[in-house]
């Protein structure tokens, strides 16, 4: 999407000049700043170091890693060992092993010699994919919203969103966003409030994007969502998902099943929008059978910011002796859910399975 | 309650000195800082920079500042003068009005040369009844407490609180934690979930107070308590309010709602301590009547904190050009409410006019 009038990608791979430019995301709100690498071990320092951050984000790099291993070694050795360090920055992502897995054994069917450029073209549809992926996920959530822009009559739809799940943890579109960016292009009133997303404030990237782009928005407290709700001034909650189980329950960061109680106390529809490989068939029951991250407390202890002279730097908040907890992700139940969004279309939780051919 | 292992009240007067001592609220969680002050100007700087907070600590705080002023200036003017100083620091809070009020109108029946005596007399009573009264909420919370203690037959019972309702908020003892404390003291085995309370962080002052005093306890950003209830690690919630209505809606900091939806959603009981006073019986549709407070987007922009080197300072985290909202409280309805806990006793939504002879 744009930044300073221009569109972006997160990422971009360019095989005649055998580098990669990427958003450095550690740097944002505050800082739009692009890095380029030549080199596996940089595409995975930056996976490793979160400035490439978001699942399918993830994969993508790792996938350019591996075009840049092959060039300096493109042995059968050498491909394994690209790919059990690339594996190893972010352990957790279901993305990064699928995207190395698919890379790795489409490169493996070439000659040593036509490894790398292979593994360029694969990375490049990888990221294609997403593309094409996202934009999807946003055309079947175009008419949800232009439904609400109906009944309100021409008044701006106030639509609320948790976390980031935007254009930069993606290649582009993003998936919750995506459908809020082709309404806005489309000139679609609209206004997002964004959920600052603590610990980590993942709402600062998403205001960051939104404002970039030209979307009205407004930053809340996590605390604040459910007191706009019961005063009419949220028309749709939309969020993205880690995993979504067979009977439509969304694991999702922390603090998304909160929104979906306000919602449902107040009549908001609630949406996830996801890929539909996030949907995990082999789960029925997501309280039982996911097991939730418990992340670092230093996520609640310490702050980061710009200091007054605008540098960065954080600042701790909470005294170590102060114990904290931090777990990462909640599970929505489906009842709760209006419609899982996906690339295939939209589905109430109950028909999901159905839509998605697996009924 | 206790810190460092000593006794503390909030706020201490000396009349045979004609001094108050303090506790600086706006050095915690960080720093225990106990200030002193001998005129009136010094008190009402306090509680406009918020040095001491609480709508019954900023009451008794102002009552003590009358008896300051009735020693330089005992005339009905030089008390007028003193009372519209003192009321124009925090305008909204109602304890305020009502503690000047008392004051002033007590120390005007005698003769000028007693007037000051008098009122150092009146304002350590003030002191003394918020004392009593929120030992008796708590004495009230014990039994709830206990029969939770009793059902999990030893277990830690788990609470989670939001915002600060504590003893720093008040005399001594607190509205929310004084059953915590009563229980605690008792030997009642218990663990207390500590709400972050963005954007102000009010949580932190709870997480301090709770340590001086030895609970166990471990803060969680405000997204986190319904996840925690849905794995079944909260056995109760209770919170202070700022305004109860006839019907029982509580009005509190903002998100207290998102923790009560959940409470209800999870089958855990949801109080709200509260002295009697604070139970307005004009209200009835709390949604409607009550006027929710818009503050300042900066508490959104700025984080305080201490730096590496110790220093207290602040960060920003969000840019200017994001635009950002911060409604102040949100409104429980009745419906999700187990019980309110005051001075005389505890009741169920529908039951509280009986219970405090306005039925």
């Amino acid at each position: 999407m744009n930044v300073n009038g221009q569109h972006h990608r997160s990422i971009v791979g360019d095989p005649a000049a055998r580098e990669v430019s990427y958003i450095d995301q550690t740097r944002l709100p505050h800082e739009f700043a692009i890095k380029s690498a030549r080199t596996m071990s940089e595409m995975a320092h930056a996976i490793r170091t979160m400035e490439v951050r978001g699942a399918p984000l993830i994969g993508v790099t790792a996938a350019f890693g591996i075009a840049m291993a092959l060039q300096d070694d493109a042995s059968d050795a050498g491909l394994n060992a690209a790919r059990a360090t690339l594996l190893a920055t972010r352990p957790t992502a279901v993305n990064l092993a699928w995207a190395l897995k698919r890379i790795c054994e489409y490169s493996q069917a070439f000659p040593a010699a036509e490894r790398a450029a292979a593994a360029w073209g694969e990375a490049q549809r990888i990221a294609d994919e997403d593309v094409a992926l996202n934009h999807a996920i946003g055309r079947h959530t175009l008419p949800i919203i232009q439904g609400l822009a109906e009944a309100r009559h021409g008044a701006p739809v106030h639509i609320l969103t948790h976390c980031n799940a935007g254009w930069v943890a993606t290649v582009d579109w993003g998936t919750a966003l995506s459908g809020i960016y082709q309404a806005h292009d489309g000139g679609v009133p609209l206004h997002v409030w964004v959920d600052e997303t603590r610990p980590r404030k993942q709402g600062l990237i998403t205001a960051w994007e939104l404002r970039e782009h030209g979307v009205p928005h407004t930053v809340i407290a996590d605390n604040a969502g459910g007191h706009l709700m019961q005063h009419g001034r949220v028309d749709m909650v939309i969020v993205g998902a880690d995993r979504v189980t067979r009977r439509g329950d969304v694991c999702n960061k922390i603090g998304t099943y909160l929104k979906a109680l306000a919602a449902h106390d107040n009549g908001v529809p609630f949406y996830a929008a996801v890929p539909s490989p996030t949907i995990d068939f082999s789960i029925d029951n997501a309280m039982l059978e996911i097991e939730i991250e418990e992340r670092s407390a230093d996520e609640m202890r310490h702050v980061r910011g710009l200091d007054l002279s605008g540098r960065p730097t954080s600042v701790q908040v909470l005294p170590d002796l102060s114990p904290a907890a931090n777990p990462g992700f909640d599970v929505t139940p489906a009842r709760l859910v209006t419609g899982i969004i996906t690339e295939k279309g939209t589905a109430a939780p109950q028909e999901l399975a159905r839509l998605l051919g697996q009924g």
